[in-house]
């Protein structure tokens, strides 16, 4: 891609009413931009993150033996009256009354729909376990949206659901999920803390918080530094009675985004909406079920608060935009440019992509632009140092600069990344 | 992919209160299930097409220079004031207040959005031009939902918005649109009708519709069947009105559904939004824009409505949800279910979809089944075949049959997808 052609517009000032840092680094780097409060736009370079985390999410999920679907937006309002849910959510729940005289909801969250579909066609034990989960933006009645696409009213989450004949197949699937969100995290670039947590009004026994400590957030952890144990802290709780499990007892308080959360739901829907089995026993038995969210578009948030400088974001490699920014520092030479036509061939059709920054424009933006959007490796091709047969490889997280033989660059790149 | 596990759920009757073939089809197949009138969900066999299709849609934008971003469902209603379709789009647009005293709406169609985030972005026309476009859900307050996904309250659409310098510009980048849309839809396996039509309420000067003719639709074509020239009849009019560029004059109409549409908007938008730029000879200008929509969950329906028999859909090779169905009719047997892995596996390495009906269902059933679900090649391994070292080959589109020796079987469907 040749950034000349490219919509990326950058913003070297930090844009006003903007407090977190991943919020003032997402609209600079042209990531994201506000369309209303709590109503964001993603840019193209936004939208190849969100691309390669939702990738990520849907090779695990996958994994573990869940099946992608596609729910809609659109509920009807009797649908979140069996459970009651039309009470408990009501606060957020955005509803409105259509032409033809309906009342119905934007869909805050989907237990009551796939509860709905699968007791259309699961009949009996035969059908079950089954896993279904879908990458969606869903909608909530935010009155205090916060830190850019933290806190929106707007926003792309990944739900999956799990249905059981009994606890001992929730749990396999709960542990499954389990293990596949922990792996998904750590492909993120992200240090996680699991912690037990409240099912507050999603009902059922047993759930877990994965949280990840940040300068921002509105949930707080603690952590050992010693025994590594970790543990959400509720309001009011003292940090300690957060980690009763911890007897090292070196415990950090931090301030932390939740970006996944894992329910055993039991039968709450179940019962309530009949969705019922007939099991080998010959007898009719409401379907066990689990539901596991995660927060799809707050997890760029916390990537970048996470992972950033002074001068800009630092993109874990598997979530990065692009893999190599090429910088071609004097555009109107023919051999600058040619070389940074080649190298940027060599590197796709290796599988990688690669930003050429094109752009009539001086030395000093190019690299603080570079830095800014933080594409992890950087080739650098300057006139004088050309004239050596050299060019400049940077690497955005350590910060390293190697000066290589032009003909040796792309190698040590693809050597970079692959390591 | 094996059926046992795999959530498809086939229906033998059709459904109550269908009409349209393309609707019974996609219910019965297990592609989309009905929540409420206007609104369905994706099971995970349609959203496999709905992705196909989609990346068609993707990689032929792509390759005429457009750059994909994701704009938001909720809108300020402000915004849609300053082109006055607050008022022409009211009879479909959903509106309503938030708990911020916001009147926002579900976005219909994005003009006012992307003209206002090019705007903030553009001063000069070294930024022009540029083609930006989303494959996003939208939302009308539809009375007469009809057709299943032909005409819903929910549905996904691709747009596209150019931005140019001036009409020359304009008119280079609707053709490249217009040339993209013929390659998407021949992909898809569609024979598209092109024709001049109204502008409507989008605006602009020129416009075309790419209809496909069907048994059902709410447009209506004649085509000539003599010189290929195909317009679209409006209300009232009679069929030689619609086609006055044909003089041979064998002129057939038929009803037709409407799959895209491309607009040269020209001015309007970025006159009522005071989109300008600082153009070479130093004076400000409003952006010459244009407009280009698919509706790609419409195209589902239209490719099932002109690809089907009365033992089900037929699917064109490139938006199948599978390549191969592999039908071990003797599940009990390891010899069969060996091979039907083995097949399996070397389709899958071989970069085919695989689905194989490993249910535990009697021989006629799995057939119904595939007929219905319509995967343009079948391998039937049956046990007497099989003891003489044979199965069978199905081509779902010509019916034609062949035995072949069992180890030739994975060469001449890879040959039959290739071709």
């Amino acid at each position: 891609m040749f950034w000349s052609k490219y919509f990326l517009p950058t913003l070297k000032d930090v844009p006003v009413g903007t407090e977190a840092i991943s919020h003032q680094l997402s609209l600079r780097a042209g990531l994201v931009n506000m369309l209303t409060s709590g109503v964001y736009s993603y840019l193209p370079l936004g939208l190849r993150v969100l691309n390669r985390i939702e990738q990520i999410i849907r090779e695990e999920m996958n994994a573990s033996g869940a099946q992608e679907l596609f729910l809609p937006v659109l509920q009807p309002i009797e649908l979140w009256r069996t459970t009651g849910r039309d009470q408990t959510l009501a606060e957020i729940m955005i509803t409105f009354e259509d032409k033809k005289g309906r009342t119905l909801c934007l869909g805050p969250t989907h237990e009551e729909v796939i509860t709905d579909l699968v007791k259309n066609y699961v009949q009996s034990y035969r059908q079950l376990p089954v896993t279904l989960y879908q990458i969606q933006t869903k909608f909530r009645d935010e009155l205090r949206t916060r830190y850019g696409i933290v806190r929106a009213c707007e926003f792309i989450m990944k739900d999956a659901y799990s249905f059981d004949r009994d606890e001992q197949g929730l749990k396999k699937n709960y542990q499954l999920m389990y293990d596949a969100y922990v792996r998904i995290f750590k492909r993120c670039g992200l240090d996680i803390v699991i912690a037990e947590a409240d099912s507050g009004v999603m009902g059922g026994d047993m759930s877990h918080e994965f949280l990840v400590p940040a300068a921002i957030g509105e949930d707080a952890v603690v952590k050992c530094l010693i025994c590594g144990f970790g543990g959400a802290i509720k309001v009011g709780q003292e940090p300690d009675q957060a980690c009763p499990q911890c007897s090292a007892g070196k415990l950090v308080k931090q301030v932390a985004i939740e970006l996944g959360h894992v329910f055993q739901l039991g039968l709450k829907y179940s019962n309530a909406q009949q969705a019922l089995f007939l099991d080998e026993d010959g007898k009719q038995k409401p379907i066990v079920m689990g539901c596991y969210g995660i927060g799809v578009s707050r997890l760029i948030a916390a990537i970048i608060e996470t992972n950033n400088d002074v001068h800009g974001i630092i993109w874990p490699k598997e979530v990065a935009p692009f893999d190599v920014e090429i910088l071609p520092l004097q555009v109107s030479d023919p051999e600058t440019m040619d070389l940074a036509g080649q190298y940027c061939r060599d590197l796709e059709q290796a599988g990688f992509a690669v930003l050429v920054d094109d752009r009539d424009e001086s030395a000093g933006r190019k690299f603080n632009d570079a830095d800014l959007i933080g594409i992890p490796q950087r080739i650098t091709i300057g006139k004088r140092t050309l004239k050596e047969g050299k060019v400049e490889i940077k690497n955005r997280r350590t910060g390293e600069t190697l000066t290589v033989v032009k003909e040796n660059a792309v190698a040590h790149v693809k050597n970079s990344l692959r390591n």
